[in-house]
């Protein structure tokens, strides 16, 4: 992870939010080459789950939503860590994660008789477990304080802790406006916002992420066919379009006592990521929890009208959900490897050639002579008017370059030479076998 | 505007902001054919500035960052507005919302004077004016509150009010990391949020807004030249690539008297919406004013040092910025048209060919008739397979049918009828002028 993190950090994928003033925890930016990481793969997303299909439409919703979305959902309830404070050093710590075996129903009387030693100052000396909603509160409009310095209740608003309420308030004007058949999904790309009490493995646990989420609706009869259907689609855009390694993908299926109530199935896609086994992403068979919250909450009728039979039903709802930094740390620790090229050591990502942020590196093998310049950016040119993602690089000597291409993971770079000037041939050396092959410009 | 808005919300392109829950003011959410084009106005953006520049880079950073951002940009001290209240009725409003002929500077003493009726109850007893910093505040980390009931101060942060800050900390990274040479932009997509007092005028002034900016540093000396060269790509941008009418757009030459400060030169483009002239974007020139911010509060040297002339300085910026839902309103504005063909009246939305949510619609003449229905099916998965944003339809009748993509902006509707059957050829419909024109199956 170590490696990774300082890969990231040295050929500009990821920064640390806010580096310039010491940090923000919990946040990342991304640099040149995440940006393009990252977009690539949300691109890949978007293209497969819904350019392509004929049963999936998009939805971009706010981030502030009106708060009674998360009464209905049962965030503003039970959306909470249990926090514990040591009354010693007045550290404050999620009680589950500072002790083994408890969960986050902990009570006070159970984590203190654990006697846990603070992990700042190793005392144990415990404060109350105490409920943290980890939604992030905010206020709306015109919200100075009044005269007693309090600011008026009814302007709470919070930043949404997931995307998938941003897709079930809108299924009834999906519904309204596109009529579509059954089943259909509506999916959405967008951030969302935990207060986690501790953020740590880098991007994997970060206080705002992107998620990719899908909420399929289907007739309540059919839920497990597309239940299958969705878990090998899933397991197809991870093995086949992103290209993650299978072996590293584990189905967990979730045994009913660690689901949510209303939930007949859940399988976790599991990672081996650097630091070990976490959950890459989430498939739930949701039934009609969601539809029927809004329904209750909002006095309107979630209910669809089969055209066909005229039945009318409020559709049960399977949900594929991803966090696009989990897949993006995914990606980064399956391509990362070390390896020895001549007997010189290397670092490589062997990223796949959709989502290299360059497909190929365009350089002049000398850069202070003017005519090999002048040809290798006649080179770069053509390539670049076909592909966009190339780049040029004349820093250094050759080798270097090299190095500095296998580490952002280029698959193939481009070196014209003096050779070039007589027949038109450039080298075209591939990142993953350092192997160099002679080819005419022309069938580059 | 209220027939943009209504079609909007009639066609699934944009709702109001949790609107089963009664809305949320300020906020809205991008339905099906919403997300479409503003993912295509997105893509040509960062497609047109980015991929296709070499002098352009991405960042993607975090919305809420170290708040010692916003105390070195100036927006703690004023990104604020001034807010009166009705002492009769608590109404709150903008001051100079209200009043003719104020600015945001306005002093109690001035405002009282003018004798402003409230908007809601015509009462003229105003208390004092009061600075409403527009930055949504909320707090991060285990942040329960003490024994006192009071949240530490030191866990306040904020939703970024602007995408630039995101880019200026991260300059550094940049430069350290991917070694760009003067002249170069680095360019963000990404929302910011204003607590906007009265939010209003559909999605020009909410408080949730997409942004796309591009911060251009370049040597002191060459800001007349680079500023130029922006404000002449960012009309070709404009004009070209999102085809807005040139007439609707105007420069306006911001006077020193309104310009921030250190901003030797503003360009504001304004655009003629339907509710009148507003800026569409701005073209500014901020100096060193950001990086020689950022210098001061972390203490960091935000020096560039040139590779050719060895000579060390702070770069100058230049900044266009835009808003995501400005310009798509500019482009629907335009777009929208009421005209008659042969003698009916309808409504047609205009779109160019690269922002149509569709390109195409594919129809059966008949949808009962299994064997077009079929034809119609092939001919569609055809297209699709070569464009992707291909829609069908089979409701109602084929009048109908024109009706609602010309409403939805399709350009091209391909039809299937009896005579397709025997000679593989099509009806193809304009948008535009209605024409009908038949053509081979293979030359669609």
């Amino acid at each position: 992870m170590e490696d990774i993190i300082s890969l990231c950090k040295r050929r500009g994928f990821i920064f640390q939010g806010s580096e310039v003033y010491g940090g923000m925890a919990g946040t990342w930016d991304f640099g040149p080459l995440g940006v393009s990481l990252k977009n690539k793969i949300m691109s890949e997303w978007w293209n497969f789950w819904v350019e392509k299909r004929d049963d999936m439409f998009g939805i971009d919703a706010a981030i502030i939503m009106n708060p009674r979305t998360w009464v209905a959902s049962g965030h503003t309830a039970t959306f909470a860590d249990p926090l514990v404070e040591c009354k010693n050093c007045h550290g404050r710590f999620r009680a589950d994660k500072i002790a083994n075996g408890i969960t986050e129903s902990v009570t006070t009387e159970e984590f203190q008789s654990l006697k846990v030693k603070c992990p700042t100052c190793g005392k144990t000396d415990w404060g109350p477990i105490r409920k943290f909603n980890m939604m992030f509160e905010t206020h709306i409009g015109a919200v100075l304080p009044d005269d007693k310095g309090e600011i008026a209740e009814k302007s709470v608003a919070y930043l949404r802790p997931e995307t998938a309420q941003g897709i079930f308030t809108n299924y009834k004007n999906v519904v309204d406006t596109i009529y579509p058949s059954l089943p259909f999904g509506l999916a959405q790309q967008g951030k969302a916002f935990r207060n986690e009490i501790s953020p740590r493995d880098f991007i994997l646990r970060d206080r705002e992420c992107t998620q990719m989420e899908i909420e399929y609706f289907v007739h309540p009869g059919t839920w497990e066919e597309n239940f299958e259907k969705l878990l090998k689609e899933n397991h197809y855009f991870l093995e086949e379009i992103i290209k993650l390694p299978k072996s590293k993908i584990h189905d967990l299926e979730v045994p009913a006592s660690d689901r949510a109530h209303y939930s007949k199935r859940t399988v976790d896609f599991m990672f081996d990521y650097p630091n070990g086994e976490e959950e890459l992403m989430g498939l739930a068979y949701r039934t009609d929890f969601d539809l029927q919250n809004i329904a209750r909450e909002s006095g309107k009728n979630m209910e669809y009208r089969d055209k066909n039979t005229g039945e009318s039903f409020v559709p049960h709802v399977i949900e594929p959900s991803i966090g696009v930094e989990r897949l993006i740390l995914a990606v980064l620790s399956s391509a990362y490897t070390e390896d020895e090229i001549d007997g010189n050591k290397r670092t490589v990502l062997k990223l796949p050639e959709n989502l290299a942020p360059y497909r190929f590196c365009v350089s002049p093998l000398l850069k202070n002579k003017p005519e090999l310049v002048e040809k290798a950016r006649e080179v770069y040119a053509m390539l670049r008017e076909k592909y966009t993602n190339v780049t040029w690089d004349d820093s250094g000597n050759i080798g270097k370059r090299y190095r500095k291409q296998d580490e952002i993971g280029t698959p193939k770079c481009v070196v014209i030479d003096f050779d070039t000037l007589e027949d038109d041939t450039v080298t075209v050396r591939d990142r993953d076998t350092a192997e160099q092959v002679r080819i005419k410009i022309a069938e580059l």
